[in-house]
């Protein structure tokens, strides 16, 4: 008989976005005039910019003529969009980085899915604990863990804590890992990774031959000078790590789908008898056999954010939500939270005040403020206790929401 | 170390398209004037319609106003463009397949690629051969094969001969597999499976508990009325069978990206238990979780082919390449070819005159005829001696290429 991947089965059902949504939707259902205000799901609600707008109709355009239709691209992406990202997100910062190793696809969640791959399937994998939900169910569903314990680990990943201690910059774990995500700015605690925190992984990765996998996803919203905004600024990283970035947070493409990649071609795996391999070679073999590149308007329109016009729109409407995040990081403060991210990062982390649950400060702001964010126990258990709150929002719902929360007593 | 997938070194190297890249670019190289006419690839030439272009504009403008903007979208896809597909593919035809067993995504390359992993790791996979290469390379990437013998089979795949005795249709394998991919119409033969073939397979696989994995991305290039559009016309398949399908060659979005995957409620794999689980749970977990949906207004323009206009616009490509298949048909039969496919399909399978290799065609063609095809031996031992024409071309092209290749002694 046809047997599935029991791996899954390890999996939780309760999906943090769904129970979410499950919860929302009950609570709608009463009380039907009630006017929810939703900051929980991160999900982007200002237009695509007019650059980008303008090139996505040209792109169209271009599909309806003969002389200029696109069949097949490049599995890999267009050149003119790898090259404008080469220069204005790497190059533009001194960092080294070649057109060709860049790959564009159509999400960071895919990639940073798919990349364990290429790895060897007894490689150890270290996550944040806070952490983005993804990188733990593709290493469950890739028959890496065993079940899920009682504390809400599962067996076989390396949990690295995050917590007001540490200021959310995990600590190097005791025992060895082969991959190590990190994600800076971090979803969710908003957290940032100084140079020098930076260089401390890097150098552990070089000494013991690991690999970081880092999603820079939230890179765009930084803010202070001092922050790295890519991996590759500290030195070395060209041989231990792989940066993963998106422009579905930097320029509105949730609904659209672009992302990028970036293998550097110095970046080497070993095979069992400790002979070197390009990771840069092993990623394009599989990014051209279960890929076949992103549409070609939507590449256009993704290139048009690096025009001058381009880049001031959408830096107009970063600084549109960084605005939001500094509008709720006082309000909350004020409020007596305890508050983090929310300077260099779209999300503010908010600790519950008088040791409340996650889930019940989400049931009780719903309830009395009719207001939706994240309970923080949904990234991991280190997040008990915590709030995601996601700047992604129109001003007047933010100011509507902070004044809300402030009548509740919680 | 961080150690690699060494599945991926059991891969051949020399993949078929970049080798027929190699030689094509070294011909040219060395005769810069001689304009050679592609046949190779199997990709569209013919621009968008203007119903999808329409569509894809509006879909865009929705982008660019806050009332009508989108962003993270449901990532099995949008209801309208479900419905449509539910609808006008199925329901039309009379077969039962309800918008939400329909999985929209952005090829049919990646969702024949990333199928396996719903599945359990020791699954036996069926392959024909020929065969589109990928089924096979993801195998072998999974770690479920061997190396490569030098009959050009892996050990551990289960390959099913497909040729002139068989009509290209294979038989049942001796030794049981688990999944069974079937492609037809075929890519890269032409040749379809009549009612009566598809019977025979769908009966095998619930004798014995297997799962069909029917790609049929040429569904829309079937002129004949007795030749089934969808696994699903034969009673039972529902329970045995999943179906790829893809807007790539149906409505030339070969670069922009959409193709829908049909996993019916009623289909079930087992645990090792012998429990019955859901493969439309499965795959919709797997789906949620490592990606992310298409993009906007790529599913608006795809639903435009099923409008009206859209139906008759799209039609009248379908129906221009295949008049193509027919010219190249009947000049390839007068030249003493035997010839098969292009009759409800965009490829014609040639035989070579001579007993000569697929290769000592292909190169012969390129430098005496100027014209490119794929080498039949690239899909398979079984394709040796064969050749593929795709009628993705211009008619002038057509018609030019064949009379080229008259000319030629081959």
């Amino acid at each position: 008989m046809a047997k599935i991947n029991e791996n899954y089965l390890k999996l939780q059902a309760g999906y943090l976005f769904p129970e979410i949504g499950r919860r929302v939707n009950e609570f709608q259902k009463a009380n039907p005039k009630s006017s929810i205000i939703r900051m929980g799901i991160g999900d982007v609600t200002i237009p695509l910019v007019p650059s980008v707008i303008i090139a996505f109709h040209e792109g169209v355009n271009e599909m309806a003529k003969i002389d200029t239709f696109k069949g097949y691209g490049p599995e890999q992406g267009y050149g003119f969009l790898r090259e404008a990202i080469s220069d204005n997100e790497y190059k533009y910062r001194g960092v080294n980085i070649e057109a060709d190793e860049i790959f564009i696809s159509d999400g960071s969640k895919c990639d940073t899915g798919n990349i364990q791959e290429i790895f060897s399937h007894d490689s150890r994998i270290a996550i944040t604990d806070p952490v983005y939900p993804v990188y733990a169910d593709v290493t469950v569903m890739a028959g890496k863990t065993g079940s899920i314990s009682s504390n809400g680990y599962f067996e076989g990943i390396i949990y690295m804590p995050c917590n007001e201690k540490n200021h959310f910059v995990p600590e190097i774990p005791k025992e060895r890992p082969d991959l190590i995500f990190l994600c800076y700015p971090n979803n969710p605690t908003g957290a940032t990774a100084s140079k020098a925190e930076l260089k401390k992984w890097v150098e552990y990765a070089l000494q013991n031959k690991c690999i970081i996998l880092y999603d820079a996803a939230y890179e765009s919203f930084i803010r202070e000078d001092h922050i790295p905004h890519s991996i590759f600024e500290i030195e070395g990283a060209e041989k231990v790590a792989m940066e993963f970035r998106s422009f579905s947070k930097k320029a509105g493409f949730t609904g659209t789908r672009c992302a990028f990649t970036v293998i550097p071609k110095a970046l080497m795996a070993y095979t069992s008898q400790g002979e070197k391999k390009s990771l840069h070679a092993l990623w394009y073999r599989r990014h051209t056999t279960k890929f076949n590149g992103v549409s070609y308007p939507v590449q256009k329109a993704a290139a048009a954010i690096y025009t001058e016009q381009g880049k001031k729109e959408v830096q107009g409407v970063i600084d549109y939500y960084m605005e939001n995040a500094q509008i709720m990081r006082e309000s909350l403060s004020e409020q007596g939270f305890r508050v983090y991210g929310g300077v260099n990062a779209p999300y503010i982390w908010a600790k519950a005040k008088n040791h409340i649950s996650s889930w019940d400060l989400f049931d009780k702001l719903l309830r009395e403020a009719n207001v939706v964010g994240t309970p923080g126990s949904g990234f991991g258990p280190s997040g008990e206790g915590f709030f995601r709150f996601s700047a992604f929002a129109s001003r007047e719902n933010v100011i509507k929401a902070m004044s809300r929360i402030k009548k509740v007593s919680v």
